[in-house]
Parts: structure tokens; sequence; C-alpha cells
């Protein structure tokens, strides 16, 4: 199943996806697409649902957030060899972790504001994990049981900020608008391995990072219950997984965003976005 | 004004100290004290409240975590300059940001759970500063508009977590019960300086910190003007400005808790949390 949210921001409903990839509207059946709802007995129960005679949306409503009640938004850094090899670092010892503000999140086609002062935002196309019940000091073995579905995260970053700016990278990741999320939230039987799933992303048009969830070096189940051994995990909390290869900071001469730039970026099965980036106001 | 939260964890309900220091039940007047409630001109109007005319609280029920909704909680690294020779690092010249998890907030008393694995687990006494209303962009002239009020927090760090493995410290801040807030949310109007608090912890009635706010690097409205420019902040998003001197780390040899050890804390005028250490199951 895919779910997603349409609406205002602040006022999205929760939906569904018909076979014609059309959106059908779920708020009769739950009241959003967090909490208890995303526990996976939950969402599998929802799979009984006769999807076609659900309310059809008429148009094309703004998307936002495929998930709602985000409490942590964390991330794992260098978790694609490559990209750290381009980031001139060592792939780590064991994950690196850090959070983004959920303040940060927006629907997946809303605009990117560049910060005030921003000269180095970067893009990365990211495999996100939505947790689907409360985690804590869970096996590898048993980790994939406490997770909703997968969604696509752009994990926005401003790299002065992130680097040059008096250490710890919270500062340059945690922007308004820097954590793109969904369209969908793509339950776990949609998708065979998570570890086998193409990303890209392009900016105007040409593409800049290219990879697969092959070349992640820790993956989804050992994530879940590495980071279950230092905090619990509730449902709605997404693990943004990593980038691939391809940042603009890696690039010789570095290239970043600038003001009407097109970034488009998508994972296999999960779908893509679209964002146009502005200067902050 | 000095508000607070009472009752069974995720059932607090908003409560208000009278002049006896007896706890008044406010939710037949807020919600929560959460979102649009901790405006500060909504706090200003429960002013006018005849508190003694509310309902009494009878006995002495468990105290929760003093605001709710807390989007974000922000944490400033270093900013004493005898906290940063202690740890062996240099004042930064700009506010050093990190995050705790959300899910690491509990009650002022609520026993403090040493995660599996701990070694290091760590004290640190912190002014909490609670945002009242949506700040970006905002000028240090301004920033204090935005401030609902201000908490005792304790920033609990593991450092071994922390700093031992594998960069960010994300990891060694943000376990469970890592983050007691409150007993109170006290208003601006009560707290004459923020700048010249006295702060201090005991472990087992020893006392380790001894401080001042004085000491302070980035004061209150620096940093809240900083961290706008980074991010917007909400209503219920917490700022722990960083802790003085006398973290079980800095001492030689150094000194970490353990199951049983009671810690106490408080910060002059915000109230005071008393914690009892056991290993987390």
């Amino acid at each position: 199943m895919k779910f997603l949210r349409y609406g205002a921001p602040g006022q999205e409903k929760p939906g569904i996806l018909d076979n014609q990839g059309q959106i059908r509207d779920l708020s009769e059946k739950v009241s959003d697409l967090s909490g208890a709802v995303l526990d996976p007995a939950a969402l599998a129960k929802l799979a009984d649902l006769d999807v076609d005679a659900l309310p059809l949306v008429e148009g094309t409503p703004r998307l936002g957030p495929c998930v709602a009640g985000t409490g942590k938004f964390i991330c794992i850094g260098l978790n694609y060899a490559d990209h750290a090899a381009e980031s001139g670092m060592a792939v780590p010892p064991e994950p690196v972790i850090f959070m983004k503000a959920t303040s940060a999140i927006v629907g997946p086609n809303d605009d990117l504001l560049i910060p005030r002062g921003s000269e180095k935002t970067d893009w990365e196309v990211e495999l996100g994990v939505v947790i689907g019940r409360t985690a804590k000091y869970v096996s590898e073995a048993d980790a994939l049981d406490y997770v909703a579905g997968y969604c696509t995260v752009h994990d926005v970053s401003e790299r002065a900020f992130q680097i040059e700016r008096a250490g710890q990278w919270t500062k340059g990741k945690s922007c308004d608008t820097f954590g793109p999320t969904g369209p969908w939230l793509v339950t776990k039987d949609e998708i065979a391995d998570p570890q086998n799933l193409k990303m890209w992303l392009t900016v105007n048009g040409e593409t800049m990072q290219n990879g697969s969830t092959k070349t992640m070096v820790y993956g989804v189940a050992f994530l879940v219950s590495y980071l279950s051994q230092f905090m619990s995990l509730q449902p709605g909390d997404i693990i943004s997984t990593g980038t691939p290869p391809g940042v603009g900071m890696g690039m010789k001469p570095p290239r970043y965003l600038k003001a009407s730039d097109v970034i488009e970026l998508g994972i296999e099965g999960l779908g893509n976005q679209k964002q146009v980036a502005r200067a902050d106001t």
C-alpha cells in the first residue's frame, strides 16, 4: 500500500493510492498517518479495504509529508562508502547519528528555501525508514517488525552551516524545508529488499546522484536495532539512512543550489519529489 | 507565575502554583501547557486569574515535564568558559548546537535510567529557555519577546556514547530519561535577569556543580536570535543553554553515576529536581 497525506500545510488529510494511481480519501478510516495507525498490524488490516470504494480525491492537491507526528528525524552520516570518499572522510567504524529538526519536514514538492546567508545549500537523496511501533533494545533479527514502511527523503544540507560554523552538524541540517518527505509511505510488503533500491537525483535535469541502497554500509535492520540501543524509537519517527555519491560538495569545483534551480529525486518503488529552490525571505 | 504539569506520564494535566506553593488545577482554563497557550500574550492574560479560586490538587502528585508538545530540544555545547576548560575544549567562536531527542524528556523527579552498556553517565544542570511563539530571523533585541519562560533542565549525558562512539554527540545525549525538565515553567516577569541565576547540583548530597548563569558565554537573547537564523523556533521548543563546571567527566579521576545514586539540582527561582539512578532493563 502507498499511503500519503494531502491538503494545505498543517491541514493534511490521510489518503491512499488506488491501482490507477489516483488518491482516495482515507480520513473516514483513520484520523491521520501517525501514532498507533502506523503499527504494522494496524496497517496490515487496512489491506482489507476496498480502496476503489473510498472517496476519490479530485484534481492534484498538494502533498504533505507522508507521515505525521514525527518526534525524531534521525539521520545516518557517511553511510555509503563512495559518499564518504567524496566527502574526504573515512567510513565510520559504527554509524554516525545526527538529528534534523522535525520543523524541517515538508511535503515532497514544496519549495526548497535557501536560508539567509547560505552559499552552500546541497542535496542528498536518502531512503527513509518510518517506525511503526515503539522499539527499544531490539535485535537486528527482529528490527523490521518495528518498521511501518519506507519513503523518499531529501536530506538538504547547508555545508558551511554544517561544517564551518563551530562543530556538530545540526545547524546545517535543520533549516526550514530541509526535510522533504514522501510522496508516499510505502508498506514493507511492497519492498522486497530495502537494500536493493535504485535512487537518483537531478538538478535542472542533469543527473547528480545515481546510486542504489545496495552500497549502503549499515543496512536498515542493523540501523533500527543499533539506534534502539541508544534511545527508544516511536511510531512516526523517521530514520534517513544516508546518501550515495554525487552531492554538490563532492564535485570539483563544488556546486551548490541557487534560487530557481529545480531538484528532482526518487527511489525505486517509493516515488519522486520535485522542489524549486528559492531564497528564504 | 509558575506553571507545571502533574499526573501520570502521558496523562499530565496543567497546573499552577499558588502563593502557598500548593498546586492548583488549571485544566478548566487551558488544555495543556503547549502551543498557543505558551504565547507570552496568552500567558500574561492568565495573570488575571484568581489562582486561589482554582481547584486545589490534594497530595503530592508526580510532576511531569513542565511543557508539552516540545518539537525541538536544542542544546548549546561548551557555553561556560570554565566547563569548556574542564572538558579540555576551547570556547567555540560561535555557539555549538546539538539536539537531544524529545523522547528523552521526563518529569523533574522521575528515575534516571542508566542505559544498557553505559559506564559513563554524567550530570549537567542547565538553564532551560521555553519558546512561546514562532521565531525566525529575530534580532537579539527582540529575542526575549519570543520566550515564554524558563525552567531547570538536567542535560544527562553518556560520555562514551557521546564522544567515543563515532562522531556527533546525539547518541550520548538522547537516551530515555536523559532530559528531566521542570518542575516549573517560570514566566519571564519572575526572572529579573536570566544571566544572574545561581545553579547547583549534588550527587548523594555532595556538591558537584555550584555556578551561575553569569558565566555563560552566549546569553539567552543572543542564543534565541542565533538559533532563529538557522531554523524556526516553535512554541514548546526548549533550548538548554549549557552547563557550568563540575561535571563527572572533568574530575580527576572522572566520576560517573551508578544505580541508586541520588542526583539533586536546581536553579535560583526555577525550582529543584531530584532523580534516583537505576539500571535500565
